[in-house]
């Protein structure tokens, strides 16, 4: 009996793990889109691009893996609306096309992702650190296409966060369907093809 | 003859893996210049060189090579179609200066990609992780070179499919004879400097 | 005693090492706010935020740590001033929002990065190359959620040099405290997590 | 004597594979900026300077090591006239700010370039592909201190060849004497540093 308590301490540290690793990532990708909207045309796409992807990439390079916790982005977006008030909706993602594209190009780019992440979890010889820059990279591109019309968020986590804190659940339904669906194909695609 | 029906599946497997290796790299070089025409300047170059750049790369990542399938690529050029309509003209490649600077600056991008992705598959040594980096950088460096000029196609298929869905032929035959020339004498070149 | 005279040369070179990579890290984060000062908008926020980092892995991947020298950051703004003068206060950072919001962010931003740099480090088999380029994407996405708001220091060592050329020490002790107390608690967040 | 042809034939590779190495090289350096002139603000500052690093960058990568022929260089800027005369003089390295201030500048840049090329050139253990990489990313970072002011160009050769093809000679001595000391000194640096 012994082991309880510190199995309770383990399960304590994979809590907080998944709490820091979803804060840094959604911190990173909300941050700059609301400093864009603090100052004007400071960060342009690229700059927001590449704030998605690497976040990621870090978040994957220390702790292993992607993280996808309520909490941890919902206190991410307190701290950014602490900061950056009232600038806060620049973090949101929203539609700004047709509900039935936007829900493609979710569909699409969380399907890119899904298969570039399986493939790098898949490969026995990758190199864990190569693949956060490779998953990092596909986030950057995403974002690159996406950012404008629906914020390419690839991930409920990422998107319920700043709606809670600014009230903003504009289209939400699109941002739990469509990522869901596209990361289920990207993965059983990867998977037909190394595995059937 | 139990192998007939494996093969079948395993020639399956090829022709959809070509296909998505297609439709992503044809994605994400195609889709950054018409995001740029839907949201006036939201990409700049480097955004458009960076996204063809990283698309190739994790093509590279995830399924070992460069695709280059006719169908992949069309149905990438309907998905944007779809999404952005009617901007489809921005991922179009098509000549901006005169025809025979056209040609030689094709000519000259594709020499490079193909000499540079010729040194990584030869070499024995090369972290195939690396080579994708490697192949991603000089995509991205050619159509900062190229991409305001010529559209930096260094590839008939990344041509053909959004030709198709636009109707758009422009100097089509540039794209077709430039860039295998440029991969003959590239290839040629490094074979030439390690093997002769 | 033979001893004596080699500890001091290894001592001197050890000191000029420090000085080389602190004159190179702050060199490289302050230069291009200056430039962007004398050359308007030549820089945007990602090129001073790709500076930023890129000066930090380099300096990792030849000296293999952080350095943080007071002489070596006086002395490269002494040389940026020489350079660009009267344009050395954009290498500055003062903060351009509440005391209290600078003060969190800085130390957010700090955090984030000392628990990247204390990853890296604590893994036995992590590619000290490959370390590099972490720690400097995430300096990187610092100052691109930083830059236009506290100059993104992440070290007083950053602040002090430039402040001592200029004699703009304006809210100087938020870069002396925040920084000093991220780095403490994102060092112990990793240590709990992973040695607890 | 049957080794004579094979000599011969082995230095004729040598010459083709630096001529080759110089052109990307300078091509990738010198288009860029003529590219901008083409069509203005198409490439910002961080478009020339992630040309110019990812030159070098894919130059290591596939021949081993950095080359400087002044017949590549000349060639390549000939290649740049014939498609985008009459806009070539962008591709000139010239000062725009005191000549005291420009020579400093190129001495501190090709400083930190050697001492960044022999720390990676002397590790035993460095990985010669992520050599390319720490290379290419402080050639970037040399371009977006010293691009505006004077052109950032490192390397004799590289200033040249477009200075032969326009015949813009200004302030020429700089790029011989200042790149060359900063080698000297940088290079020495690092031996004292770790050889002394």
């Amino acid at each position: 009996y012994g082991l309880v308590p510190q199995t309770g301490a383990a399960f304590i540290r994979k809590i907080v793990a998944e709490f820091l690793g979803t804060f840094i990532m959604v911190f990173g990708a909300a941050a700059t889109p609301i400093v864009d909207a603090k100052y004007p045309n400071s960060e342009t796409l690229i700059g927001k691009a590449a704030s998605s992807g690497i976040a990621v990439a870090i978040v994957i390079f220390s702790t292993g893996h992607i993280s996808a916790q309520v909490l941890g982005s919902f206190c991410s977006s307190l701290v950014l609306k602490f900061i950056f008030n009232p600038f806060l909706n620049g973090g949101v993602t929203v539609p700004t096309i047709g509900t039935g594209q936007a829900f493609i190009l979710e569909f699409v780019i969380t399907f890119i992702l899904l298969f570039v992440v399986t493939s790098v979890s898949f490969d026995p010889k990758a190199n864990k650190k190569l693949a956060a820059i490779a998953v990092g990279s596909t986030v950057l591109l995403n974002t690159l296409i996406a950012g404008p019309s629906t914020g390419a968020s690839m991930n409920p986590v990422r998107t319920l966060g700043p709606a809670l804190t600014t009230g903003n659940y504009n289209g939400i339904w699109i941002y739990f369907v469509a990522p869901i669906l596209g990361a289920m194909f990207g993965t059983s695609a990867y998977n037909y093809l190394k595995l059937a």
